[in-house]
């Protein structure tokens, strides 16, 4: 829990210049300044001081917040519906079709339809390599010219809760998680963090994390270490983005093909599963193409390979190696022995750290309310200090 | 977006005859007298303007609206939970098996059980010619039973989002479009309207939205020109009662076999494909026998009827010989060239023409909202009103 | 509709000990002193007496009320929903796989993911005998956990709505119709109430109503009279209990195989069909293991047993041995007739109490509602007092 104070918050925030993400969309985070990432964490923390002093921070009295997603997702949908709850507004789901990849007009046409009363709208599509990113751009183009057509009185704004490239609120919730675990966001500078692939017996994982850690921590000055068995590379324009993204922070950025290398002293370690980039491309042909039998032989071939790693486990050995490094993950874990037999992690490492991770995403209903509060008024330091000074009770007492 | 001022819709409002709508559902417009309608239109408009000048017209603290949904529709359900979320409802969903045609016992329990703290019922019944008004009207029975007996404290009125005979809340936004393209209701006297069958490569599309148009457009006077191949007719009774509905309004309501004769000259059109009443018929009675078979063979006959009539389409030739008219669709339309190879509309017309189809989508939340008002207060002027005085924020600004 | 008036509730209130139940978990009645139970039905009808009033007891101006069910249940759906949203939380569905039997991490982590800011958790897990209520315990410790780690700032209550030993809504809301029936719980003492098993052409119904009931009325000294054919035994436990509970608050608990004995002058018979206990621990271990043959094969069995019992039925002829008994059921009931061919009830018969069954359904949200209001706050009267002093509108008038 943050212990900041309002006052300290409400003038952090004043000092940062974020006035254009009012209206505007966040989709990844490279293409909000760090200004306004800041703007993110602090309004984040803003929100939560309010509600744990009991202040409910409704600033709608009605609207909807519409849900889209593409894949099922018991956190994410969660962590949406809090945060549009506890700023007033409705959850509406959108049921699409799962394996369909909408264009055109019937992107536009669905954009207008789910949103002349909506404020935002939370789109989850990661299962499409180079189409999900790509369909919220679509959407949101569709919002804006449905505005100017004056056919949205407001044009809701978009939070992307996970795309083929970024998942900019899990990749910020662990940023807001790192600040508060090592004293700030300047105290991040330098130290080593190990985003590194790890065994799990299914395939399909999205890249999506691996990808938002290491674009995010880059832009903070962090030496982040980048390690993956041989063929199971990012996307390579984002490996390439990472490296640019370092030195210009002053920060580093490695690449390896060594779980030990890349924890040898590190200071946080990030160990998780994802599919290798060729194998999402097929996939999402094969998926594309409704062709079932190659989805099965993708999924039979990804499963060997993946069985050749077996050995990318997070255990008290490579943690040992660590310079006593804090354990992330985004949640669910493959546990060995617990929920697979051989996993991402250690059953003994991850009951170290179960606590920290289960508050490493307990930031995420709050950064998910700040992007959605910061893309709908210019100022976003004006309502909370109103909010603070108001004071409206979320819970009644006697 | 209407321009009226709150205070001329107040006064319209306050000059009309509409308390009996108040505890009573909203089945079908021609149950319902012009003023009613009128009313409806009014408090929509007003609804409209209240929100678009920031004022949140919550009327409820809290309430459930009920979506009972015997057909998917992403439109219809954002629309319902668009009005209820704006009136300060929350949706609760009904999922009911979509193949069960329910009776009896089992309608009157259901009924009562959904319906404790229950405000509004919104209902779609498409499927089932000759059942889904009968549905509707069963619900509704037994909530007044149960409402007589005490056990409900309030009734829940219901709403038709469409139902086999009419979809009044398409065609009532329909008509708010309308007026506001042409000026006003009055002005709507005389002009020609083509409600025409069109092609499309999928069967099965219900009969109430031309249903809806062609008797409501002839109560208001309008010269409504009904046109399908042979075999198309609608519900006889209601083409019938269309005809006299002209009769009375001094408008005009002609049947023919010609989308040219329907376009010639025409100041709106509406072009948009239904399944033949026979059609309908036949599958109901399949649906109700679970006959798969029959089915599959139906639809396979009714495809390839459709397929010998792909030349009605509304095209730039056609739309050449009306009096440059308006195009309406209820979407999503089927889009030569885009949602299919032939279909009710060629991108070029559609295209020129889109942003008008969503504006007239964009009346549909308002006039459920407006729905559900007046079926729940006798005195929607003085609520208005007080709403308009004390103008409560929708959204809280610094 | 109850009568009593608000001030009559308060002082009702404030005279009962009832503090620890703030922060705790509704799970079975018998966890709870009688004082708990009447402080729910006393809390249930200041709610009731509130709402009937036009005030609204929203205490939440946000936050969510999770409901996670394994099996579906419109009513119980229902209930939750207008629960939560009486008192302003919003639901948001939990949608876990219906076969999936989790424990553990998987359970752990749920738990705490779903809970950030959420106040309540509505389980229904009624199909796993032996799992179902050791499943809500589990969660409740891992909330418990969390909570203290500060990783929950507040911690959410968890609601029982039905598991494999009790359905405490259900038997809380009959409990209310029967004080209501009978003019108060005292009238209760002595009343001679018939819970016995009843044929239905359906098999695998839970236990949990016939517990429920047994458990709480032999608590307010009731003669409860359990009867079933032989072998339909409840939980062993569970029955040896209900004796017990007899024994202490002076009333009686009898166990026969003969529904005529157990009508013989009744003042109450709730003929109910349950599958046997033996049959859901088979069905609990097929299910477990996904051996769709045993099930299949176990399914078989039973309804063969149930066909030998047809003449469990509750008709007029029984009906006439009563003392002019009042007729319970937790609905759906299974009418000879209408529903089935044989059933639980003879159409006559239920049609005669039909008003009277909803009437007892309709006390659900309430008990809830209450069940809810007592795990957040221990000052429950206080609470109530003040809004019944404040006062605000539900709905909003001119």
């Amino acid at each position: 829990m943050n212990t900041a104070d309002m006052s300290t918050l409400l003038h952090e925030l004043e000092s940062l210049s974020f006035e254009s993400m009012s209206g505007s969309d966040f989709l990844l985070t490279w293409n909000h300044s760090p200004d306004e990432l800041r703007a993110v964490l602090t309004v984040s923390q803003a929100l939560r001081r309010l509600r744990s002093d009991g202040i409910s921070p409704r600033i709608f009295d009605s609207g909807l917040a519409v849900s889209l997603f593409r894949d099922n997702s018991t956190r994410t949908r969660f962590s949406f519906a809090s945060a549009a709850n506890l700023l007033g507004l409705a959850v509406q789901d959108l049921d699409e079709k799962k394996s369909q990849i909408a264009h055109g007009e019937t992107v536009r046409e669905t954009a207008v339809m789910i949103s002349f009363l909506s404020e935002v709208i939370g789109i989850r599509d990661d299962m499409y390599i180079g189409h999900g990113h790509e369909y919220m751009v679509e959407v949101g183009e569709s919002l804006t010219d449905a505005h100017e057509a004056g056919l949205l009185e407001r044009r809701p704004s978009i939070v992307n809760l996970q795309c083929d490239r970024d998942h900019p609120t899990q990749a910020m919730a662990d940023l807001q998680h790192l600040a508060n675990e090592f004293g700030g966001l300047e105290k991040l500078r330098g130290k080593k963090i190990a985003m590194t692939w790890a065994y799990s017996p299914s395939y399909g994982k999205p890249l999506s994390v691996p990808q938002g850690v290491i674009s995010l921590m880059t832009r903070f000055g962090m030496d982040v270490r980048l390690a993956y068995p041989e063929g199971y590379n990012l996307v390579p324009e984002l490996e390439a983005q990472a490296g640019e993204f370092a030195q210009n922070a002053g920060g580093r950025f490695s690449v390896s093909n060594s779980m030990d290398e890349a924890f040898a002293d590190a200071d946080i370690v990030y160990p998780k599963s994802w599919a290798p980039f060729n194998v999402m491309q097929k996939r999402t042909d094969f998926l594309a193409a409704g062709d079932a039998g190659g989805l099965e032989r993708l999924e039979q071939q990804a499963l060997q390979e993946n069985a050749r790693h077996m050995d990318w486990e997070c255990n008290a050995d490579r943690m040992g190696t660590t310079n006593d490094a804090l354990y992330m993950h985004c949640l669910p874990a493959d546990i060995s022995g617990v929920s697979c037999e051989r996993g991402e992690v250690s059953v003994d490492v991850f009951e170290k750290h179960r606590v920290a991770t289960y508050r490493e995403a307990g930031y995420k209903p709050f950064i998910i309310a700040a992007m959605i509060l910061l893309s709908k008024t210019p100022n976003a330091a004006g309502v909370l200090r109103k909010l603070a000074e108001s004071a409206p009770q979320r819970v009644s007492s006697a």
